[in-house]
């Protein structure tokens, strides 16, 4: 999905979006219709926002036409739905900073450098972007990047590699199987005797443990890193209350994320409730080009809703038009009548 | 599904909803999840507004999470999605007045005398209701509702009578096939030799002419009509230009509906292009109690899209909470955490 990255060359686009949620990937079929591609960018490792994230297995019941839809479902069918626009993804990194150009378009500045340039901003940044809850070890930061990430962006990178993972959810649970197979050991450390994760892949872990394909360190804690540079040890305390020192290329501690509104309060947007102050008639924000839909907006009336981010984000395109084809009048066409024309 | 009609006991409800196209039926949705019913009323015969009426068999490809989406589908969906807070329905009657009463609650008042109680109105008309367009033959208005009628409420009325169907789209070959089984003669009169309707319908509908089962009348109008209180006989005119008297009980000229804003400008609410002005607050109107959701209002940026209107709904139905609990505090809960409690 991480299409392009890291590359100097600014990554040009019409309408750069600012969070995968489920309101920034419908917005990007919104944009389609009018002839405008989107390129999006999201602190998290995959698209779905909050439902990817945090409840991908709960039944959702009010979108409308859906009695019932699996959380990840929505996901996939609107990626599905957005297909034929192509829009390109820039996944795993944060947006620090927006700046603008002299012709009035924008470039949006990653956290590992990535720059888009677009005519359009459009924030769909939720709650804000989902930061790792961090185990308070001495010295922590100093190996953040080398050796200690708290979120797998590419497994490949952990191929015989010796990793520590720490936490008991789903995150700590799933990439424990999956990285059993890759890394060449992997240890998982708990703090106490039964997960909150899913049964399956409780059991999963236990059966891999038995096998002797992963280690398991239940009632235990992370203590302390050690390493000259990058990561070298890792200390664990178990239930005799001694600090045991593990040999280990990489600690991935998965205690959970929780979203922060982030870098986004800095950009000279009106903020109100620690959410972006938009009008109803475009959901522009108070600085022009730049448009906020979904959960980071608000306005009379708001409702965090997935729903009101779809209609937020068909009317939001309407207005967007006139800055990415200034020359060209807008005319607004049934989907029925018109179908869509897939770039 | 007109559960309860002509009767001159009010029906009761919390929410009198205005036309039952999908945001109508969405709104049901909205307000049982804040525990308010609602009953339904609508002009047409069947429910799902302009895409059961206008576009059955097209496909919709802007609802969020429907890549593509069959309109007829769509209604059927919503259906499906509100039958948990059993909505009630008074289909086939148009709504002429709105009537305040003392306690601030309204009377809903149909054109065949069903009158509806309840605390909020809300106004989902969609173009306004479909009207017929009427065949110019002299004196036809006087055998309205006696055997004169322009669409097919209930189809047992025909049952071993004599039925003289006039028109050449969808509608008039559906119901010659459908009556062909139950009436005792059925004519189809049609001004020239193919069918706009659906190719199949079409060969089935020569198919039954030439097994003598319909009476097949091509390159033919209507011309007249006469009786002695009731329809006794209709005049058609063929390709010889010659009148024909022919023997019925019932005329149903089938020639399409054409949506009409009708009495609703007629209610004292602030109207700006054929539609009702609301806030977008809580897409209320200026009259309190009264609000207006779907293609029926207007406000700055309005796009008359389906996904527009269940936004509006969703806002509407937490302002008419008050009305109808007025000493509750309403809470909003995701479908997601709290489940949907049926009634
Ligand atoms: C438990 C739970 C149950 C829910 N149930 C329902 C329900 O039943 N129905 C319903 O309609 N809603 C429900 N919601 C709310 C729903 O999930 C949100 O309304 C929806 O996710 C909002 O979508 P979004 O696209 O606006 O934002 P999000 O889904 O929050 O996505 C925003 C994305 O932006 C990214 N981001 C933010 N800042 C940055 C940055 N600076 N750089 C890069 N990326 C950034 C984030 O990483 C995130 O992926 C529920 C929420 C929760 C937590
Ligand atoms: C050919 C065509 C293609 C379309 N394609 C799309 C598309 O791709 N995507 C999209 O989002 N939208 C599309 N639309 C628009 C979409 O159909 C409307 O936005 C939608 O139907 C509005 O829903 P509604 O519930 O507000 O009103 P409607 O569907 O119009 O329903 C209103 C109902 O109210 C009833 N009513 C009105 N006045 C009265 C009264 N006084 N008493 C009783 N009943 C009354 C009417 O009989 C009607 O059944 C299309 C429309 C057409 C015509």
């Amino acid at each position: 999905m991480n299409t392009q990255q890291n590359t100097t060359e600014p990554i040009i686009t019409d309408i750069c979006i600012i969070g995968a949620g489920p309101v920034g990937l419908f917005t990007v079929f919104e944009a389609g219709l009018l002839k405008m591609r989107c390129h999006l960018i999201d602190a998290l490792p995959q698209v779905g926002g909050q439902l990817s994230e945090i409840y991908p297995h709960k039944p959702i019941y009010d979108i409308p036409g859906y009695p019932s839809i699996n959380a990840q479902e929505l996901v996939d069918r609107l990626m599905e739905q957005i297909h034929p626009f192509k829009p390109t993804f820039t996944l795993g990194e944060r947006v620090e900073a927006l700046r603008k150009q002299a012709d009035g378009s924008y470039h949006v500045i990653g956290s590992e450098g990535t720059v888009i340039h677009a005519a359009v901003v459009a924030i769909a940044g939720g709650l804000g972007s989902f930061e790792p809850r961090k185990p308070e070890i001495p010295g922590l930061a100093d190996f953040e990047g080398r050796g200690v990430s708290y979120m797998v962006k590419n497994p490949e990178h952990y191929r015989d590699r010796r990793v520590i993972i720490a936490g008991g959810g789903d995150s700590a649970l799933d990439w424990t199987i999956f990285l059993s197979d890759l890394a060449k050991e992997v240890t998982l450390v708990h703090r106490s005797e039964s997960f909150r994760g899913a049964p399956d892949s409780a059991e999963k872990v236990f059966n891999l443990a038995e096998q002797g394909k992963i280690n398991l360190l239940l009632q235990s804690n992370l203590s302390s890193v050690h390493g000259n540079g990058t990561l070298s040890h890792v200390g664990v305390i178990g239930k005799e209350k001694r600090e045991t020192l593990l040999e280990a290329d990489a600690l991935i501690p998965l205690f959970g994320l929780s979203p922060k509104l982030g870098p986004i309060a800095d950009w000279g947007l009106a903020i109100d409730k620690s959410a972006i102050a938009v009008n109803t008639f475009d959901y522009s924000t108070n600085v022009e080009r730049i448009y906020a839909v979904g959960d980071i907006n608000t306005y009379p009336g708001k409702l965090k809703l997935i729903l009101c981010g779809f209609h937020e984000a068909a009317l939001m395109v309407q207005s967007a038009f006139k800055f990415v084809y200034p020359a060209e009048r807008l005319s607004f066409k049934y989907t029925t009548v018109n179908g869509i024309n897939p770039f």
